[in-house]
């Protein structure tokens, strides 16, 4: 087995101001890369300006990341940062721009390449790359991923490089005023990065040790997603379990939810984290009916007494998903040919088990 | 709270010869770091030949580390090193190998310099090092810290510049037939490492994290401890414990058990886990004191009923220690000057309190 999290991780309140020294010296001049707004409104974007000012480094914002990024987008801040001249990638936000950040990293320092290169086997380098989360979800800040969004094939899929962040600094202030949605539907996803790492054919002793205490630091924060009112503590804590579900599933990657998942994304529009989320209760219930013993150990370390009370806990959080017939045998077909995310799962399964698992929530 | 631990760690069987290609890419020729017959007896430095060999890439040996090395050993092996064109070090054995193979990776790195740049705060890099570990304690494997004994001193010291190895390569198969009487001194250091993170001023979420998961995972085999016949499987669990505790001390550092045990290593020999061991239950009955509730979670964790029963376990495993009233007292003249050690107690402490714990195991 191995362990591998390259990732230098500052959890604390002023991460970025802390270290801005350190973030500094990756390079002369930094490509910031961020959404349209929100690192604006939660004072991040000032932050890693500041830092960068104040250490006397200069840089380029650009801030054009949609949600579940195109490679359009990826390959036009790369040119931006080429001729810019940026030796550096700090992505702020969501999975969308961390993710972007390391793409944009990759084809930045490779220059004469084309789009092509992010999908090939062949590996290749990229700029140092900060990450700094305003979400409680993605664990971005410390896997090797980048899930952009690939029309041709209309799905979402990692590039194939590894690109672990340098740095990734992680201040519960970015997300304490979010929208409680956001909060909710990203620590969805960072129980799904838990429940797909731990039952997962690639899972070791170490990604275990992750989820297990994750999933434990993760669940004293139920009461944030039902609804109720919450602070910094709350907020620390859920970054913390979504940075531990990140090293997780950099060891064992994902699985059939987050595989499932893209579908909903890309042709409904769902939110990543909701999309994941409404096939985790049916995950659950599949490894309920195969090892039932491990599933209760996971119910009873979130807070649920079965696989019922997971579901409906779900459902609360989310609502139901608007799945209809041809959705659900469009997601049996793709699922089925997703050789890389079949090939995880702790046990065999038929078709009629995966649609069993789609269904399950309807 | 930071987070990094850089090193690639590889346990599984045959770890050296299935990532020997990886290992032989950093650099061109290695000088391999080992004591004097263990690391032939047990096979893991004709391993480590054997994957250098295959991959085409050249080394030199050298076999003259000692228990708790010098500075000289360490300036010897440089200077091979450097004649040899060596350009990456590979340390084979328990913490004084792996220890002396940072130091030389370093003194090889900046060539022209005296040994003097070994304790200097400025930051120096050293060539890359790569762990093969022989014994399940020391975690030097996953540290950044090079222990060397300081004649001038008449003490142990890590050199202050903090080398984490590229790779570790962690093999049970190395272990298995070692004596008794290592594995058990071995794994006493490993629960110092344990208790000396999980109760200091810097533990974070995340070294308690490691320290929890892997107390656990080390109490799964006290039977070893008491004279128990082991195979494989202890020996595997043994190794996993000692690396997430070196882990752990990457983040806290060791704290005043660590500390007083180098006094008995350097005048009476003591071996380092058998004079750390000594040490521990005077550490838990201090936190016992103090913070009665969390003591007794470790004790619980460990599989103990309290401080007596803890305390009577140490003793099955190594004996009581010959120290005498003027040793007790130059202890804790030394420890009261070691502002490093004592700086990481979480709670502060007497001259009194020192004195209780250092005579608590007599």
């Amino acid at each position: 087995m191995e362990f591998y999290i390259p990732t230098r991780v500052y959890q604390e309140s002023d991460a970025v101001k802390n270290h801005g020294k350190e973030i500094a010296a990756l390079g002369r001049k930094a490509l910031i890369v961020t959404g349209k707004s929100s690192s604006a409104k939660n004072g991040s974007l000032a932050d890693v300006k500041a830092a960068l000012e104040d250490n006397n480094t200069e840089y380029t914002v650009f801030d054009r990341i949609e949600e579940n990024p195109s490679i359009a987008a990826v390959m036009e801040a790369a040119e931006i940062g080429r001729s810019e001249g940026a030796d550096f990638v700090i992505g702020i936000g969501g999975g969308s721009p961390m993710d972007a950040a390391k793409a944009i990293a990759l084809m930045i320092q490779n220059r004469d390449s084309s789009e092509d290169i992010l999908y090939t086997d062949i590996k290749l380098k990229a700029l140092p790359v900060v990450e700094v989360p305003t979400t409680c979800g993605t664990g971005s800040e410390v896997t090797p991923y980048a899930i952009l969004t690939r029309k041709e094939l209309k799905t979402k899929q990692s590039i194939r490089h590894r690109i672990f962040p340098e740095i990734a600094c992680v201040d519960a202030k970015y997300i304490k005023n979010a929208p409680q949605s956001i909060i909710i539907n990203t620590a969805i996803d960072a129980l799904g990065h838990f429940i797909e790492s731990y039952f997962n054919l690639n899972a070791t002793d170490y990604s275990k040790m992750l989820c297990l205490y994750g999933m434990k630091e993760w669940a004293k924060n139920l009461h944030v997603l039902r609804g109720e009112n919450f602070g910094e503590k709350e907020c620390n804590s859920l970054l913390f379990a979504s940075t531990l579900a990140g090293m997780a599933i950099s060891h064992t990657s994902t699985c059939v939810p987050h595989g499932l998942s893209y579908y909903l994304t890309y042709n409904k529009g769902v939110p990543h984290g909701k999309a994941v989320g409404y096939f985790l209760a049916g995950y659950m219930a599949l490894v309920n009916q195969r090892i039932p013993n491990e599933a209760d150990r996971i119910f009873k370390l979130l807070g649920f007494s079965d696989v019922k009370e997971f579901k409906e806990f779900i459902i609360a959080c989310l609502g139901r998903p608007d799945i209809n017939d041809e959705d659900a045998t469009n997601m049996l077909n793709g699922i089925m040919e997703n050789h890389g995310k079949l090939a995880v799962l702790p046990f065999v399964v038929t078709r009629m088990d995966i649609r069993y698992l789609i269904t399950y929530i309807l």
